[in-house]
């Protein structure tokens, strides 16, 4: 029997192989509409309506570190990431599921603090916390929550809806969550160096993160965009496709083009790059543009737009076209400042199992 | 700041101190029936028919042993525990999302053993596998599963339908899952004890596990009782309150009569205990007794049937009435053998968090 690694194949080319062993499972179920393959699955209840559900897990040193997270940012973090998997499918949260590794030197206090972050998110969120599962973790801590929300036949977005001449288009700025773990890296190290050298740390030592509040908060807290759904359902605009950003723009929109079956190209020069970012990157001499492409966690939404909807987005300052789906044929590419094309297909999003 | 040891409260104590700070969530979702507090949530799709969800998560070291937990089985297992969440509401599996935590160690082909193992299972359970999220784990494997099944208003069973009068009964024998995990934990301790003396170790020098197959199998994987729901759902049978055998009955037991606000008594005579439970126990010198009332994993499922439905059960073999719902007043009581009765209020089912 061969045994060959994960990271050969990275996540997406696992989720692939998955896909594939449990497509015996979805024959007993005609009410399931969509399985694996986008931000979530879809399942009918009525003749017109259809409940979308994803799930997200988030464990200790691989998506946060406690050194750094506080459990409550990290409670609301837990519950965000879900809603915008939601979001994603044009669809309002209904409710949530939790469930719990918890690591034996958790007092009740340091659970209450993640359930309280988590239950304040969902009231913003406006959904229900209703169950889940609570047990000892011998290592570090897992938080997996699962969640099911409502849209209809006529207004949800899956990934392969987009059409050539749709505009592409972004909310917010990109850029700030992986500017903020810079920054919560770097100061990590710092602290670290001080203790293992029996040098005092105290605040004082500390960076003034002031300066860094908005990135920091994009990193540990992030918001899903409930309210541009809520704006959609107001002014009756349903996007071609949408994704939530949490691989970067160059990995959502190549999920997109591959699903739809269409090329793309965008614009550098129109990317709504998070002005803290760019500072950031400008202090640490990285690149800002890489962030945005190919770094994760912004949690904002790239959707294509037929063109008749142009005029209804105009109003909103938040939402960006940064280019236009085109035929397949064409690449997904991107034009950088100076004219130049680039193939996005190269560049790689961010993947847990490549090296 | 008090920091208090979650072991102080144990596993419900903590669950009662998270459903409080969860409450102010449902108060947006109408259409949430029942919140925390039973083997499902409860969520109204439509005028009759109700959607019931739970989530499941099994981490290494804590739920199972890869050393011997061959990985389709845990696949199965997963995927049976969730199963038997959705039976204890008089519920039939909808679909099931999947998170797993993928150590690096893992290769591609243990996670499709993994996959297959519940995607088999998924197949004779008829549900369909419809999405999930697979990301590294910096430390053992966690396989969290949640799951929808569905119902109607006038077929679902709550842990507080239980009312005075009521028949207690019992699904398959009890014990098996407990003496299956002492076997295989003997088997790895005499293996262990060889490899760390250097003493050569082979298949040879093992007890003939043959002989506990039927034990082992409940332990490694358990079947979800579906098969009593569906005859329920042919005959027409609702009970009145419903739990799946996860903690031990005494635990369980108690679960209902604290929902219903009744007492309970139980008679240790009528208590289906597993032959190979009881020649295990024998062998080992232990009480089987202990391992059915305190001992978990049967996955069996303990109900209360009013009694104009006593004679629709009776050509179920596998249905054993063990005793009867009493007035609250009278406690939770077991009649043991000798005639002594016991008050069951003082026997703990399995609990992670207790010392």
């Amino acid at each position: 029997m061969p045994y060959n690694a994960i990271s050969d194949i990275g996540e997406f080319g696992l989720i692939d192989r998955l896909a594939k062993l449990v497509e015996p499972t979805l024959a007993g179920t005609p009410a399931l509409v969509k399985g694996i393959g986008d931000d979530c699955a879809v399942y009918r209840m009525s003749e017109t309506s259809l409940q979308v559900a994803t799930t997200d897990l988030l464990a200790e040193q691989v998506h946060f570190d406690l050194l750094f997270s506080p459990l409550r940012l990290l409670g609301g973090k837990c519950i965000s990431v879900n809603v915008s998997d939601i979001c994603a499918m044009n669809a309002l949260p209904s409710y949530a599921l939790i469930s719990l590794a918890v690591p034996d030197s958790f007092t009740i206090e340091m659970v209450e603090e993640l359930y309280t972050g988590m239950s304040q998110a969902a009231s913003e969120y406006g959904l229900a916390i209703a169950g889940g599962d609570t047990s000892l973790s011998r290592s570090g801590l897992v938080v997996t929550v699962s969640m099911t929300g409502e849209t209809s036949d006529d207004r949800i977005s899956m990934r392969s809806g987009a059409q050539p001449g749709d505009l592409i288009c972004v909310t917010g700025t990109l850029g700030a969550a992986a500017a903020g773990l810079k920054v919560l890296i770097r100061e990590k190290h710092i602290m670290l160096d001080h203790l293992s050298g029996n040098e005092p740390y105290s605040m004082n030592i500390m960076a003034n993160l002031e300066e860094y509040r908005d990135a920091i908060g994009h990193q540990l807290l992030p918001v899903a965009r409930l309210d541009i759904i809520k704006f959609f359902l107001e002014k009756n605009i349903v996007p071609g496709a949408m994704i939530d950003i949490s691989d970067g723009i160059s990995s959502d929109l190549r999920h997109i083009c591959n699903s739809s079956g269409t090329g793309a190209i965008i614009h550098e020069s129109r990317i709504p790059i998070n002005s803290q970012a760019r500072d950031i990157a400008d202090e640490l001499q990285e690149d800002v543009i890489t962030w945005a492409l190919g770094g994760g966690e912004d949690y904002e939404l790239l959707f294509t737009l037929p063109p008749e909807f142009a005029c209804a987005i105009e109003e909103r300052k938040d939402i960006s076209v940064i280019g236009e789906i085109t035929e397949k044929e064409t690449g997904i590419l991107l034009t950088d400042i100076y004219g130049m094309t680039i193939n996005l297909s190269d560049l790689a999003g961010y993947d847990h199992f490549r090296r």
